[in-house]
């Protein structure tokens, strides 16, 4: 339908008005002629339109209109490069403008807290900082083209295991410093025009019905002014929903939820206000519903595919100058993989590709005389063994064998968690086998987030990590391999050793019901940099065909909580390439447990061969501040911080200390404050210690310390009562008033 | 005072009943002549008797009257050996009773939940079984002998920084599991006289106003029926820790909070009858009170005290026939602690003790030749590398150099917690020096809980932790290094490789008055096994200078949720020892994430060299069970269970696997309940899918499987309102109906 003038929405028959604040069918909101709204499609994305054809009254993972699979977020996630999220939303807005598609539900910016999480492919990172940086440029690239996102899963969504039942039990400092931050960078930087709540209850309300986090901080404190809708069937208590602050309810459940809400005011247990507020909100959304254009330009598109897949991709390991391949190699390819190319995940971001790039075919237009040999079979059928030995025949006869290894689409999808990091056990034994073999031996990964390389890492001379690079990754892979390309991925997520080594191991996926997120802001790199524990590749890392040089690092204090960093990044090889130069802030100042290091600010450059630059950053307040509880606010704390320059979160090549002033928290004396607290005061403390020895029996300037030690935490009211006899009541309410006075 | 026939106390009026429920003074009861009660004095213990002397109105971190001091509770807990408890309880009695002394505060039985805690040597250790067995031990000897006991610090009381303040955040299973089973064996195995609630808060709530833990699990659970003490000064609001349960004040607060409870009643804010419960129990405590006796044998004592040490030391490491000494070796003993020992900790347990054993002058009586040299100043004064060299010296010249290494007692203390494992540096040089010239070298340790061995114990060949060893220390640890006695000492706790491979690392002390419990029951060598984190000692290691084989393993299920074990012990080496046959439970059974295995038994058996015997345990349903937050109780997972005869938590020489029928815990299924659980549920399951799959077009039956991955844990009332539209409501009540009859 085309829009006509929109009349008042909330002057609506209170029966329409709800009905507006749930899905006509599965994928639409109803359109209401009388207030000039069309309907309003939302589809899938995030890494491509999914937008389902026929029956649109089913849960639909079935076909869906052809659309160009771009790299998916993980891929994104590793490029550490927010102008591959931006070109992606606007790729894909240009696409859902095609076929008439006001809304594509993306991106997921949940936080990597485990890396068995099934749906971590359409996630980032594990990084808050580099999660929201893309998040928000994915929205600005797909808002700029028109199109409506929505960013997801609000909040805590971090497995797919119970995901729709179970409560994450996070605390809130967890929350502000490692689960919210991408969100309210989104929100506040690129205003979504529309958040997905979470399927998942945090701290023990369901995400769809949770007031603090739908109201007090997405709209009172981040500013969102979109529609809320939540993750489809997430809905719980309709009317309690609506009052926390979710818009539309999707999908619709056949008109049940919208009578509750026409009960609920009718008896006056809920206000029309909320209902009218919800409304002015989805109605908004009928600002992007507009006319089909002309279509795509589909081969134009597959090759931006192609472009950006080539940036996220991460070469972990180059040894022996394995790569990039020498032109006339001996080349054999092995490995089914490389003819059916692994390149998106399962489940509702799935996919229909307008067309499919394998590697192998890439690269025999490279390297037309190489061999190949599939060496596994994707179902596991046919003769193990003979399909190996195959391979290591062609291995035995090549200069170097590139392996293409990975985890099949069903490994990996949503509503399934992993329980394990490994490979196939038979590719792990081609792995092997190939490498004892070949003179040269190259393993290409496609997975959805991390697999384990136990037990062939060291046997091998290179590994490019592909995650899943969308519908143009075999090509792009082939560009990198043949240094048509130079890889500049760097990690988004940490490669443990072993499973048991990651931070939430004993608590994921949770137990009756719920999931301590017990490792608290000790996810991911942060924990095992803070307990210096050993892992296979570290967050942050990826090499180069080229190399980089650091130099000339200024940090300076601005103000008394922020800081500009400047340095000088020099290209010392002998080939163009990007490096990501990576900021990280490390403190322990203030009264909290800090992680030894966070990223908090970062860009990719690209460099000729020999060139220099300089690249600067602005540190603001956040990148030193901790969330307070007792004060609850970011603060920062006065004392020393050292900014540091890595090649990951493990490799600092450089640093500068610098001391703020931080924020002076000046906390009132009450008779519930401790001794020490009492003692140590600047105003009170040193009138009390007068007072206080004066009174005591000879020896008592000695056993000062010694009782500090001992009863320095007991509450003053206590001490005064038990053990303070010497302290008149009317002593410490002066005391009180004279600290309060100086605050 | 001589008591006379009581009358009862709780006739008395208000004011007087108010008096009694707190001190008079530091360290005794009101006597109330008009009830017949005596004054009841409480003193410190738990490894001797405190009793101060001069004003009683102090603090009295001061002089007490001589008593022997026992091994502590950290080499009680080494000595596996409830007889090693028991005897100690039995002799501090005896001496509580010469002095006329009725109770006596211990023992201690806080989980050690981090190495740092300072108090670590006044408890057990860090497995709940271990230090449940050893505090009922102690209590039976104690209060066989006529004198109460308080086991104290109930509850989660595992460190000493903020302790005042501090809340213990804690999980239902975590305390079940972990923090409150030590007191629940000694409160239902020995019925203390007291209980002595802890200062910090559990979960938000101080212990001392805790009426979860002080009235319903304690009573109402625990059968407890002696007088709750409060930690001295504990107590914040008077009139709440009444009514939680917490019925006597220490020490007194000169009338203040009797006026808040006389006040409270009168005003009919506290129910007079509270007030006259806890009088009843105080006025209990006057059983004990008793004339004293004619003193104590002090030579006897210290021979006890003496002969239990033997069994409490721990030899972790004996290469190259290194101990025990051999008659006639040049043996060099260096290190102050074997002229000045270290024998117990510093704060509220600290005992005058009777005299002190040093093992110098104990070695000297066996090996007239060796030679001596201090090698470091306790307090780090003289010249360091003076001392050192002096020691070298002698080392050269010897066939083995025993060096005396450990933490002084202002290391280790109440109120204050460890921030590292370290050894004093000059310590660690000394020790490497000693090492690099001396034929052998032997370590001594002297600490109150486990000290890091990084840096020297690979150059070493033999490692002996004493702990603490109490008064008569040196000349136990003689008896030992010279064979005059077997060591068969066992680690109660975990000696880690380091402090950050410890499972509270990231949350110990904790922060902002928190401190998470974050690791769950995943505690000591619970998560080093879990996670296969390699230890430098595992949690139960200690090693004889005899050998022991288990063979004959037999476990038997008894009913549905219990077994018993039997195996043969053999000592096969050549001299006569003792032995701690280590049971532990594994399983994967059940609905919770369980430790990789769990101490469920244990016994310490003393054979002459060849002799055999046969060891039996049965395990009642709590070695198998788990605590379900859902339930509310401990449950039995039907399933595997894997029995493990350990020499270690690591080291598991024999295991056997039986199917317990374990508990059928049958959930009602809901509305809310998820669509797996009713696919699932024996009844509704079948009838479900056959009704489901009926309506469903075709192609249903291959998408039944995926949809239950994608929405399996949805809540059927959701399941049935957006997907379900074949699922009539009255059909999900029938199946629900049917459900409740079968269970």
């Amino acid at each position: 339908m085309t829009p006509t003038t929109p009349s008042d929405p909330t002057a609506l028959p209170l029966e329409q008005k709800a009905a507006l604040l749930s899905g006509q069918d599965f994928w639409s909101t109803p359109p209401v002629e009388a207030a000039g709204l069309p309907s309003v499609v939302l589809t899938d994305g995030p890494h491509g339109v999914r937008r389902q054809v026929g029956d649109l009254d089913q849960i639909g993972l079935i076909e869906s209109v052809p659309a160009t699979c771009f790299p998916p977020a993980v891929a994104v996630g590793s490029s550490w490069d927010p102008e591959v999220a931006e070109r992606i939303g606007a790729a894909i807005g240009v696409e859902a403008r095609a076929i008439g598609v006001p809304v594509v539900l993306g991106p997921g910016v949940n936080i990597k807290r485990s890396p068995l999480c099934g749906r971590n492919f359409e996630y980032y990172s594990e990084d808050p900082l580099l999660a929201g940086v893309l998040g928000a440029a994915h929205v600005r690239g797909q808002q700029g083209a028109g199109v409506g996102a929505s960013v997801k899963h609000f909040a805590a969504n971090n497995q797919e295991t119970q995901r729709m039942q179970v409560s994450a039990d996070v605390d809130e400092r967890t929350l502000r410093e490692i689960y919210l931050p991408a969100f309210e960078r989104v929100v506040t930087e690129a205003q979504p025009a529309t958040v997905m709540c979470a399927y998942n209850k945090v701290n023990g309300v369901y995400a769809s019905q949770h007031h603090w986090l739908l109201t007090e901080v997405l709209r009172e404190e981040w500013g969102f002014t979109g529609a809320v809708v939540s993750d489809w069937g997430a809905v719980d208590d309709r009317v309690a929903a609506l009052e926390a602050g979710l818009d539309l309810q999707m999908p619709g459940d056949h008109g049940a939820g919208n009578a509750l809400v026409v009960d609920a005011v009718r008896s006056g247990r809920l206000d029309e206000a909320v209902v009218d507020r919800s409304v002015r909100r989805v109605a908004g959304l009928a600002g992007y519903v507009a006319e089909p254009t002309d279509g795509f330009d589909a081969d134009a598109h597959h090759a931006l595919a192609r472009e950006l897949a080539t940036g996220c991709a991460v070469l972990l390991k180059n040894e022996a100058g394995a790569l990039p391949l020498a032109a006339g190699q001996r080349v054999a390819v092995v490995g089914e993989f490389a003819r059916t190319p692994r390149f998106q995940g399962g489940g509702s971001s799935h996919v229909n590709a307008t067309r499919v790039d394998d590697a192998l075919t890439a690269l025999r237009a490279v390297h037309p005389d190489l061999t190949f040999a599939p060496g596994y079979a994707l179902d596991g059928a046919g003769d193990a063994t003979a399909l190996r030995e195959e391979a290591v025949g062609l291995a035995r006869d090549a200069e170097v064998t590139v392996v293409f290894a990975g985890l099949a689409e069903a490994d990996e999808t949503e509503g399934v968690d992993r329980t394990h990091l490994g490979l196939p056990a038979a590719q792990v034994q081609l792995i092997r086998a190939v490498a004892a073999v070949s003179a040269r031996t190259v393993v290409v990964l496609s997975s959805g987030s991390v697999v384990s390389l136990e037990g062939w890492h060291d046997d091998v001379d290179a590994v490019l990590a592909g995650f899943l690079l969308g519908q143009a990754g075999g090509s792009a892979l082939a560009d990198l391999l043949t240094g048509a390309a130079d890889p500049s991925g760097r990690l988004a997520e940490t490669i443990p050793l072993r499973l048991a080594d990651t931070p939430s191991f004993l608590d994921f996926p949770g137990e009756q019901g719920h999931v301590r997120y017990a490792e608290g802001v000790m996810v991911g790199y942060r924990q095992f940099v803070t307990v210096d524990r050993p892992v296979r590749y570290p967050f942050g890392h990826g090499l180069s065909y080229t190399t980089f040089e650091t130099s000339d690092l200024q940090v300076r204090a601005v103000g008394d909580d922020a800081a500009t960093v400047t340095l000088t990044l020099t290209n010392t090889g002998a080939r163009a390439g990007r490096h990501v130069v990576q900021v990280y802030v490390a403190t322990t100042a203030g009264p909290v447990r800090r992680p030894a290091r966070e990223l908090r600010a970062f860009t990719k450059v690209s460099l000729a061969a020999g060139e220099s630059t300089t690249v600067a950053f602005e540190l603001d307040r956040r990148a030193f501040a901790y969330w307070d509880v007792r004060e609850h606010a970011w603060v920062v704390a006065p004392g020393e911080h050292t900014v540091q320059i890595g090649r990951s979160a493990t490799d600092v090549v450089d640093e500068r200390t610098i001391d703020l002033a931080g924020d002076v928290v000046v906390r009132e004396l009450t008779l519930q404050s401790s001794v020490a607290e009492w003692f140590e005061h600047p105003v009170a403390g040193p009138q009390l210690l007068e007072g206080f020895l004066a009174t005591m029996p000879e020896g008592a300037a000695e056993m000062h310390a010694g009782m500090l030690q001992m009863i320095g935490s007991m509450p003053m009211r206590r001490f005064a009562a038990d053990f303070g006899g010497a302290i008149p009541a009317e002593e410490l309410e002066r005391l009180m008033a004279a600290a309060r006075a100086a605050r």
